[in-house]
């Protein structure tokens, strides 16, 4: 970097720094065609068909947390939102929101983060935009994604969720509320044993694996804010038929739930950021499951339940020891700023 | 509404507060059946072809100023980003971060102000996200506004400014420096007689009557940040030819000129939030202008400069005693948060 130390307001100029930052920083390292033609939009060649559109800002405190950063997240965030919409992801456009007096470093550690995931995912980041506020009137750093991607055959049905049927089965691609607690533990600066990793990563090819080589899907939500809890309680609402939860099923790390005790949460409402809960029909279930977990980011995927007529618009969540309590959408905010 | 008076923390938390909000609110203004399906992302058919994508960060202070607020800004801003590059804007994504506690009225207002200007422009608005952060963890409101448009024939050329050559008109479509001192006098509380009016609009609908009825348009960009000398010393730069600018032409309100000198700045650096800079060939020029006057946005349009190889790579200013001085890109910032 030729450029100062830290960000000055000057970087959200559209002058000469903010050029620079631009250059020095987000062209060379989200290096592309498109974003180094500097023009006032990215222009796209994406080819016949209906495209999905999604925006995500991120806001996640601390900016690094173990398993990832605020970069990462706004990549594998905006990516997953695309992926479960069931398009493929192909391009995002990052605008940051900077404090006076970041660490220009710092700022650059994240786009590296950003570039390197954007990479892994096969996504490219096409438009951007920089404003500077002053020092005390943002806390640090605030990344907006938003990405498009191109529709596959059946996404409507998928993203609606308009094809669920009773009996349909309920999965989830391995252990839920590692980046809530990661998060937990970085801000508590908690030294938990052995300690817990963020699940952060963009989901879309395991999900393109399941969708080509098993099908069956008929609905995909990524468990983010609210966790796997708010996900299945928003999905029956208002529908003639609930979902019924495995509780034993479900893949929770001793840690985490260790840590939920320790905290007072319940970990179903833990957010996750590399978690998918898949709706798949009876049929295709076990194939579903065993594609998801010949990929390593479904390694301990799980069938953690099923759709169901006996209480319609409720989730249940079944214990190991026969007993079953109410899932429900939370009120309120269990972690603040989570991503 | 029926919710608090007030945002809580639990409005960004993805549960029961959020959902309220997004239906209370946002669906009830934004009134599309793409927003009220509540995906994870808008599916969209936007036809064959290829498509411009672009994003926007807004952070402007205050967040109501004389002639629009952050809402009217946020959309017209991106509908611009979108029709200077040539496309057609069709759709966008709003993102909000919102500090704890800000007035629930007050944001209202302002996704009013959104629909208002999306309709005006003719974009639907099909996808959003709320964050909330604690108090002092940002400033009242940021809104980014992502957008994408259809591509017209030839876009690629405009978007880039390939085709300028020698003898082409630089054409403004009015007053400028408008947005910038409006925003400066209701953050000094200055009482300008005859008020100032940020010149915040959508262009798109008056760039598409002259991409239509005249052509020869050979590049577009809105005066943004940095303002007019900002965008045509972008323009220049490493170009085999330069431009010249002639003072007395350029549209410059007597308040906006008197507030600058009172202030300080130069009214060729300062902010617009509803003029294009558009670069036209010689046998277009006139009849771009009258297009363009013809037009509510375009009355007081004037050609204020000619690309000229006299000095490649340099913006001069010809004053009307026959002077003239280099319009240099500003190095840093002005007037920090205005947009």
């Amino acid at each position: 970097m030729k450029t100062n130390d830290t960000i000055l307001l000057g970087h959200g100029s559209g002058g000469r720094l903010t050029n620079e930052l631009i250059q020095n920083l987000f062209v060379r390292y989200f290096n592309n065609e498109t974003l180094s033609g500097m023009t006032d939009s990215a222009l796209l060649e994406i080819g016949h068909g209906a495209i999905a559109f999604t925006t995500d800002s991120f806001v996640v405190d601390p900016l690094v947390f173990p398993g990832g950063d605020i970069g990462k997240l706004a990549i594998a965030g905006t990516v997953n939102d695309l992926a479960v919409s069931g398009a493929e992801p192909l391009y995002l456009t990052a605008a940051f929101i900077i404090e006076e007096g970041f660490s220009m470093k710092l700022l650059e550690q994240i786009v590296a983060s950003m570039a390197d995931e954007a990479a892994k995912a096969g996504v490219q980041i096409v438009s951007g935009d920089t404003k500077v506020v002053e020092r005390g009137k943002c806390d640090k750093l605030f990344i907006n994604t938003s990405g498009i991607g191109r529709q596959r055959e059946g996404a409507g049905k998928v993203a609606s969720g308009c094809d669920i049927k009773p009996g349909d089965a309920i999965i989830v691609n391995g252990f839920i509320g590692d980046h809530g607690m990661a998060v937990m533990s970085a801000r508590k600066q908690i030294n938990v044993q052995a300690g817990i990793l963020s699940d952060c990563a963009s989901l879309n090819q395991m999900i393109d694996e399941v969708w080509i080589k098993s099908g069956g899907i008929r609905f995909m939500r990524d468990a983010t804010r609210g966790g796997l809890g708010a996900v299945s309680s928003e999905l029956v609402s208002g529908k003639p038929w609930g979902i019924d939860l495995f509780e034993e099923k479900i893949p929770l790390r001793q840690e985490v739930r260790g840590m939920c005790e320790v905290l007072g949460f319940d970990p179903v409402y833990v957010a996750n950021e590399g978690k998918v809960v898949m709706v798949v029909d009876q049929q295709h279930a076990s194939k579903a499951l065993d594609v998801m977990r010949s990929h390593v980011l479904g390694i301990h995927a799980e069938i953690i339940g099923t759709v169901t007529t006996a209480h319609p618009g409720r989730v249940w969540m079944k214990t190991s020891v026969g007993g079953s309590r109410i899932v429900d959408l939370p009120a309120g905010e269990q972690l603040p700023r989570i991503c």
